[in-house]
């Protein structure tokens, strides 16, 4: 039996934290042999400790042999003590009426603290993946106040608009999901996100050799763009299960591998295709041997560019909010 | 690759639905090799129907390659057509002041049209698991409206109970879940439910040698039987992904094997421990080759004939109203 890992979920009385528990605890991102010492970070109000005691008790009621400890606390110093991996779900949503940058700054608050905490009592190789929007700046926060941590170690999640193009795709085509490979969503998850299409293939075939322009660029990726909003309303509430598999899928992936394929992931740019170093960026990644390396040497067009332009401006504008935060 | 099972879901609008659709599509019951066309029943209402396309949108996003189709309908006998599998999760909950009679005439509507609608167009091998309650009877309803199935393909959820038993049995005795084996929740899925500890093994060690009476009786049958009340009570909500967790344990360990495990299943009585035939009653069972058996020749104490003999009264008053609701 392997040496159970400790994995830290926050936001684990929330919707996503809900649909993401009980899959990690059934073994699909770690393995069907590796136990796990789960932790729960709550929030210190009287609402939120309630729901987490009741996912608590519904997880002992799963008797999943792969959950070696459950555990709970709203110290995240405590929670965060020797953690191997983290899922940073948990955030501030937008209410009405506020604009990105008060989001940003309340979220800043959140990402700062745990951010702090992962730096003070986490295992060094700790892998972090921010789920809570705006994700890439906040990765890219916490990441900042965790200095002693490799920055490569915090990423944010694009694996849910990788995802959402993949199936867009598969339905023009009517191909499988399995038969695409080497698509990319580049940027921020956010309006100015840019899938990308130009180096994708089905299966032997070139994309781009018969790609309808008017498609792409007035379905497509709109489409992939907006379909947070498309599910809220159809839904009445935010994607909850499809952001928890994508999660999962971002995770699996960067410790078990992606067997060679391309996958979306926000990671901090090492000046890769002229993003600004430390930018959390979606890029093209192959993950192999528990890492994951950006896909290099792509030559890309004009359009190619001004997608990563677009989302470079977007992501420094936050950056420049945050920095003046943490100071 | 293997061909596609057509698999049903009924209630995929609900919360258990929502917990339990996506672990389907990612091969958490038929294998990580089994492509799935699955099929989703809503109910003719607009509200059902907007739920319904919400959540087949995040099914899209979550790009799972076994997803081979995805369909919704509210004609039962379209959605049953070939099918090879069925959770029948949807069912009227019981309102307040609702007596448990007044809930099973609810239901039998519910059950009669589909079990009715299985009769005509599924396969004939298909397995249904029923997981709305009252589950035992609402099983007992749809097999009597499909004669020309094998009445042992009709199954009811008793899983949940079982595995809430096994986590309580290893807190008790700080084991892991997988130490314990001979565990059974005979019965009914209600208050009469009967966790039976008198087999019951951790590694070697016979619990029934060293158990606590007062804990048994105080403690660990009324929180295994009550535990429905005490998560709704912690969250708000009725337990949503610990059930679907259950019935993909169930349907899993039908169709993949219990690895010589005893599992609880309800399921047609074929006589056995003197339960009625066609009962569907809470049994110990092995499964193996997509079958099961009930774990013949126990050699039952007064206790344990006293504890299946309550499940059996309530069982049969609950037939005797639907027998007469069926005609």
């Amino acid at each position: 039996m392997k040496k159970p890992m400790k994995v830290v979920v926050t936001g684990a009385a929330g919707q996503i934290g809900y649909s993401l528990l009980f899959r990690i605890c059934a073994g699909e991102v770690f393995g069907k042999d590796q136990p796990i010492n789960l932790w729960l970070l709550e929030r210190n109000n009287e609402t939120s400790i309630k729901a987490v005691r009741g996912v608590m008790m519904e997880l002992d009621d799963c008797a999943f042999p792969l959950l070696a400890s459950l555990n709970s606390t709203s110290d995240p110093v405590e929670c965060f003590e020797g953690a191997d991996v983290a899922f940073l779900v948990g955030a501030r949503p937008r209410s009405k009426d506020m604009q990105r940058k008060d989001l940003i700054e309340a979220n800043a608050r959140i990402f700062i603290e745990q951010g702090k905490a992962i730096d003070q009592s986490s295992n060094k190789n700790i892998k972090v993946l921010v789920v809570g929007n705006p994700c890439n700046t906040n990765a890219y926060i916490a990441r900042r106040c965790a200095p002693s941590i490799n920055p490569r170690n915090f990423t944010a999640m694009m694996r849910l608009d990788h995802n959402r193009a993949l199936t867009q795709l598969a339905q023009k085509y009517d191909c499988a999901v399995d038969e695409i490979t080497d698509l990319v969503v580049w940027g921020n998850h956010g309006n100015t996100m840019y899938p990308d299409l130009n180096q994708t293939k089905i299966g032997e075939k070139k994309v781009a050799d018969t790609l309808d322009a008017t498609w792409y660029t007035d379905n497509f990726t709109p489409t992939v763009a907006k379909r947070g909003s498309a599910i809220i309303e159809a839904r009445g509430h935010s994607s909850a299960a499809s952001a928890a598999n994508a999660a999962i899928d971002h995770v699996r992936d960067w410790v078990l591998g992606s067997n060679d394929q391309w996958v979306t992931m926000a990671v901090p740019s090492d000046g890769s295709y002229g993003v600004p170093e430390g930018l959390v960026f979606g890029f093209p990644c192959i993950c192999k041997d528990g890492d994951y390396q950006i896909v290099q040497g792509l030559q890309l067009t004009e359009e190619q560019k001004a997608g990563i332009a677009r989302n470079i401006v977007a992501l420094e504008e936050e950056r420049k909010i945050v920095d003046e935060l943490i100071g």
